[in-house]
């Protein structure tokens, strides 16, 4: 099994002129909207919509990002992004996040991005359709 | 021949969540985003790359940008934003767009952009590809 | 008087490196954010807080906008954005603003911007601090 | 000494509307907008112009961005952005940065920046500005 295939779930999305700064190259906090995209994506296809979650009260938020900058995307690049989740904590999960340049999977980027769930009084939970993909994985079923 | 399939060139996006702002619609700036990533990716498809005529010092620039606000997109709507070109001057080209939301065709938004191009000493002068489409949409081929 | 003192209400911004694009100036989507910005300043200076209005179920929103593009902004260029707004139609107002480069003054875009308000029902209504101010203007207590 | 003053350098800014998301607080991508931008002004103030150093070739560039959140802006919160530097090894410089609302100086986010610059040959050199304040600031004249 190779590096990029260890994603359970995955985005293709190709970069957009304006997405690219004075360098000629993806401004750096844009790189953070890919991987929101994509774990927004992730969700949704577990049955949890973000915005609906929110109009419910329900806020989904990150409290800790870390991103390795590997090599930069240029305009018109096609790209993938990958996305696995692991419990961090009983009530914090991470998602493990890597952008990969297509069709010659170049690691763009790797994150790791710390996130919970606050219920309407405020208080941190995380829904349940996240809690049982959790324990699939950890079961082995996916990986 | 109905409405949406008067543009010659399209391009189907999703809405991202990021895009959207506090009244939870996409942000009016954002449309922007939109119409110039399909107006890229229609110069694209006749042969004219953006990003690589801008490193060849030849900068294609809006000089005027009209936009019919209909309805809003919401979270995860799907929709595509058509293009049209029409000369608007010796030195001036009209991209007529449109954004239609998935699969209803309901309008969001109508735009008239007009630019030109600048050559590597500031004069405007259309690509000779685009002088091309012109001529030939203007013989009818694709109308 | 000259034209730049012409607008009743003006803000003070700095391009920003990030605001910028692969041609080295800002992105044409961003003089939309700019212009936003000023436009919800102008309203909060005469009492119509955006964010509070959208939470209370009232949505100001653009039906129209005309932008004609000038000159380019580049990294780190103060200007100004002004507003002056009129009545468009009994329920629709027209916001229009320019942007000018500081210290100098050269114009850098022209635009109108038609919006109105939606009540909680979703019809239009123009907020009653918006009234008074059309009034004050109107009577040249302003201008 | 209090906390907040520990930043050698800071730069004051505004929630603006178009900067908030879904739910109602600033997008976490903005965030490194915020950051960029704070870091840019303290290069500038150390006579390193990002905008310029590009366009000679030169590329200062993110390699890794560590981001706590802790607490969200809110639209029309002002904030400061603090930026102090350390040196991370012989090609990296550390930028340890933080943003705290204004006037209670609650902390929102805590960050630290790795980043490195590239000369016109693609090899990592840090600017010698920066290797100048990083010297004065190891000496003690700062902190």
């Amino acid at each position: 099994m190779n590096e990029s295939s260890a994603s359970a779930f995955s985005v293709v999305m190709v970069v957009r002129d304006y997405e690219c700064d004075l360098q000629g190259v993806v401004n750096n906090a844009v790189y953070q909207h890919y991987l929101e995209h994509a774990r927004h994506e992730f969700l949704k296809s577990i049955g949890v919509d973000f915005a609906a979650y929110t109009e419910q009260g329900i806020n989904m938020v990150v409290v800790r990002a870390e991103l390795d900058y590997k090599r930069p995307l240029r305009p018109g690049d096609e790209f993938f992004v990958g996305v696995r989740v692991e419990r961090e904590s009983r009530l914090r999960i991470a998602f493990l996040q890597e952008i990969r340049r297509l069709p010659d999977h170049a690691i763009i980027l790797k994150a790791r991005i710390v996130g919970t769930a606050l219920d309407a009084r405020g208080r941190p939970r995380l829904p349940k359709e996240v809690e049982r993909i959790l324990k699939s994985w950890a079961s082995g079923v996916e990986v």
